[in-house]
C-alpha cells in the first residue's frame, strides 16, 4: 500500500508514521505546516519521494537541511500548492489527512478529485465542507475513512453484511470524556486559564483539540462529523459523557443490540483501522485491563456548563454555511484563549453572538465556505 | 425462511416463536418434551406441518387435544424418533435447537446430516459432543449459529471481512453475572436451598440453567462451547465477572480494539440474530438506558467459591469424553439439588470425585459420548 500523510509532524501524523512502519506501508509524500526539523527527520527514515511545507520560508530551511543530511533527491514543495501535490501524489492510494483546522478542506477535496481514498482525522474538513466532501467522494467513487477515535469506533461497530449496517442503525452514541472541566464548578471554569484546560484526563493530544475537549466543542464538531460520515439524521445521534474514555463510541441497532468499541487511549488503533479495515492485523498495543480498570460510568452532557456543545449541535442542525462559520470562529477564539487573550466563556459567548448576527447560505462550492470563514474572522477580529 | 424448533415449550423455544412471528418466518415443525398443552396452543397459532413430543404418553394426549381444537391435520410424532423427524423436516432450512441437556446431541447431529443450519441454544450438545458436531458441520457444509447470549455476542463482535475476524482474535472475553451467590459467603452458600439459587439477579430462565449460573457451571459449559464454536484454544478464552450483565461478551483483537455487545437481558436478540445474521431487522425491544444504568464493573471469578467453574475448565482442557461425563454428572446432580436431595457443594464435590475416578477416552462416535454419560449416571446413582 502507498500513502501520503498530511499534517505529518502533528500528533496524529507521527502516530500514522508508526503505523505505516509497523505494517510496511510505503509513505510517498509528507506534508506539514512549518516544522522543517521534524519533517527532515521523518524524511530520513521514510525516504518519501515528496515533502512539502505550507510555510514557504520553512520550506527553504527544509531544503538546506535535507541537503546537509545527504538527501538531495527528495522533491520539496511549498505552500498550499505543495500540500495539494502531496494530496494528489500519483502512486498514493490513501491520503491520511491529519491537518488541524478547516485549512484541511482543500487538500481533502483535491485528494478525492484525484480518486484517492481519504483517511480523515481532520474533523473540521467535514464540519466546514461536509456536503462538498461527501458529494465529491460519491462522484469519484472513493471512500472517506473515519479516523477520529469515536467515528472509527462507530465504523467498527457498523461492520457486518456486505455494505455495513447503517440502515439498521437506531442511534449512534458518541461518547465524550467530558474534558478537563467536567467536575469543575462553572464559576471556577470561568476563571480557568489555557494551562488548566490543556490537562486532558485521558488523552494526550495537540493543544487545539484539547481546548475543544475542555469546551466540549470537540464533541459538537464530532456530532456534525458523524452526520456526514454515516449519513445519519441528527435526531439519531446521541452524546453520552463517559469519563473513563474506555468505550470510544457505540451503535444501537434496530434489533436491540448495542455494539461498542473499547480500547486504551491510543490513536494508533483507529489510524491503522482506517488503512486496513475491515482487517485487524497485529500491532504493538497496551491491552485494556478490565480487572484493574475503574467502573464504567455514564452521564448526560451539561449544556449549561459547556454551551459550545449546544451551539455546535445547533449550527449542525441549521446547516448550510453555519457550521463552517462557527468552526472558523472557534478556531480563532481557541487560538486567542491559548494566548490568554480571552477568557474561557468568551469562546462560547462570541460564537453565540456570531451565530446570532450571521446570515446563513447554502454551501454550493468551496468559495461559500471560505466566505463564511472570512466573515467569522472579521467578526472575531472586531470582538476579541 | 422455514425453521423447526426443538424444545419449543421452554424459555428459549417460546421466545423463538415470538421472533418467528415478528419476522414472518414459517415454523414447519415443533418438538418438545412432555408439555402437550403448551405445544397444542403453539400449534394452533403457528399451524406447523409436524409436532412431536419426546414423552410418548404426552403425545397421545396431544393427539386428542389437537383433535378437540379442530386441528386434526397436523402430523404428530413421538419419542426421540419424533424429535429427529422435526430436526430433519424436509422444507426446514434452520433448526433451532433449544433442548436443555445433552439429550439434544442426537437431534443436532441429525439436523446437520440433513444439511440444515443449526441455531444452537443447547450448549450441552457442544460440551458433550463438540468434536462430532463441528466435524459433521464441516463435512456437510452447514453452519452452527451461536444462540447463547454470550456466544452470540462474540459472534456479533467477530463481524467484519468476508469470513469474520477469528484469525485476528487475541482473546474471547466471556462475561458472567456471577449468579445468585456472587456476594454470598461460602458458609451461607453451603446451606443454600434450590429456591435461593433460582433467584438469578438479571435473567429469567429455566431452572436447570439458573442453578448452573449459581454454581457457575454454566460459564464452564460456555467456556467449552466457545472453544468449539470459534475454534479457539482455551488459553485465549477469558472469563470475566460483570455483575450488571449489560455487556454480554467481548472480543479483544490483535490491533488493540475490543468489541463488545451490550443489550437488555432479552434472549430475543440472540435468537433473532441466529436467524438473520449478519442482518439486524427491527424487533420490539427494551432499549438500554445508559443514563439510569448502574456503573459497569468487572471482577475475576472466584474459583474457591465456585469450584464447578474450575472443574468444567479442567474437563474442557482434558478433552475427550471428560466434558461429556462431567456434563452428564452435572445434569443429574442439578436435578437432585432442585429436589433438595443434595446440598449445593455436593454438586462440585461429586463432579470432582467423578472426574478423579473416570478414565477418559477419545470421542470417535456418539456411542463414546453415551458411554461416558452412562458412567456418570451410575456414579451419581451410587453416590447421591
Amino acid at each position: 500500500m502507498n500513502i501520503s500523510i498530511l499534517g505529518a509532524t502533528g500528533s496524529i501524523g507521527r502516530q500514522t508514521v508508526e503505523v505505516a512502519k509497523n505494517l510496511g506501508i510505503k509513505v510517498n509524500a509528507l506534508a506539514a505546516g512549518s516544522d522543517y526539523e521534524a519533517l527532515a527527520e521523518m524524511a530520513k527514515i521514510l525516504q518519501p519521494s515528496l515533502v512539502a511545507l505550507y510555510d514557504e520560508n520553512a520550506a527553504l530551511l527544509l531544503k538546506q537541511r535535507l541537503k546537509d543530511m545527504g538527501l538531495p533527491d527528495i522533491r520539496i514543495e511549498a505552500g498550499m500548492d505543495g500540500v495539494l501535490q502531496c494530496a494528489t501524489f500519483p502512486e498514493t492510494e490513501i491520503v491520511v489527512n491529519a491537518i488541524v483546522g478547516s485549512i484541511g478542506l482543500r487538500p481533502t477535496l483535491a485528494a478525492i478529485s484525484a480518486k484517492k481514498d481519504v483517511a480523515l482525522a481532520n474533523k473540521e474538513t467535514l464540519v466546514a465542507g461536509g456536503v462538498l466532501v461527501m458529494e465529491a467522494a460519491r462522484e469519484n467513487g472513493v471512500s472517506i475513512r473515519p479516523t477520529d477515535s469515536e467515528h472509527s469506533a462507530i465504523w467498527q461497530c457498523l461492520q457486518g453484511g456486505e455494505k455495513g449496517l447503517s440502515e439498521r442503525t437506531k442511534r449512534l452514541i458518541l461518547t465524550a470524556s467530558g474534558g478537563a472541566f467536567r467536575t469543575w464548578d462553572k464559576s471556577d471554569i470561568e476563571k480557568a486559564k489555557a494551562a488548566d484546560a490543556l490537562r486532558h484526563p485521558n488523552w494526550t493530544m495537540g493543544p487545539k483539540i484539547t481546548i475543544d475537549c475542555a469546551t466540549m466543542m470537540n464533541k459538537g464538531l464530532e456530532y456534525i462529523e458523524a452526520y456526514w460520515l454515516f449519513d445519519m439524521p441528527y435526531k439519531k445521534i446521541d452524546i453520552l459523557v463517559h469519563p473513563q474514555s474506555v468505550i470510544h463510541s457505540m451503535v444501537a441497532f434496530e434489533d436491540g443490540a448495542v455494539m461498542a468499541q473499547l480500547a486504551a487511549p491510543d490513536m494508533g488503533q483507529p489510524i491503522q483501522y482506517a488503512l486496513t479495515a475491515p482487517d485487524r492485523p497485529p500491532r504493538p498495543h497496551q491491552s485494556l485491563d478490565f480487572l484493574s480498570a475503574a467502573s464504567l460510568t455514564f452521564e448526560a452532557p451539561d449544556l449549561q456548563k459547556f454551551p459550545c456543545l449546544a451551539l455546535a449541535m445547533e449550527a449542525g442542525k441549521i446547516g448550510g454555511t453555519m457550521p463552517a462559520m462557527m468552526n472558523a470562529a472557534n478556531e480563532q477564539l481557541v487560538a486567542a484563549y491559548l494566548k490568554d487573550e480571552i477568557r474561557f466563556y468568551d469562546i462560547s459567548r462570541l460564537i453565540e453572538a456570531a451565530m446570532a448576527s450571521y446570515t446563513v447560505k447554502p454551501v454550493k462550492c468551496l468559495a461559500d465556505v471560505e466566505e463564511a470563514e472570512a466573515w467569522a474572522g472579521e467578526f472575531c477580529d472586531r470582538n476579541i
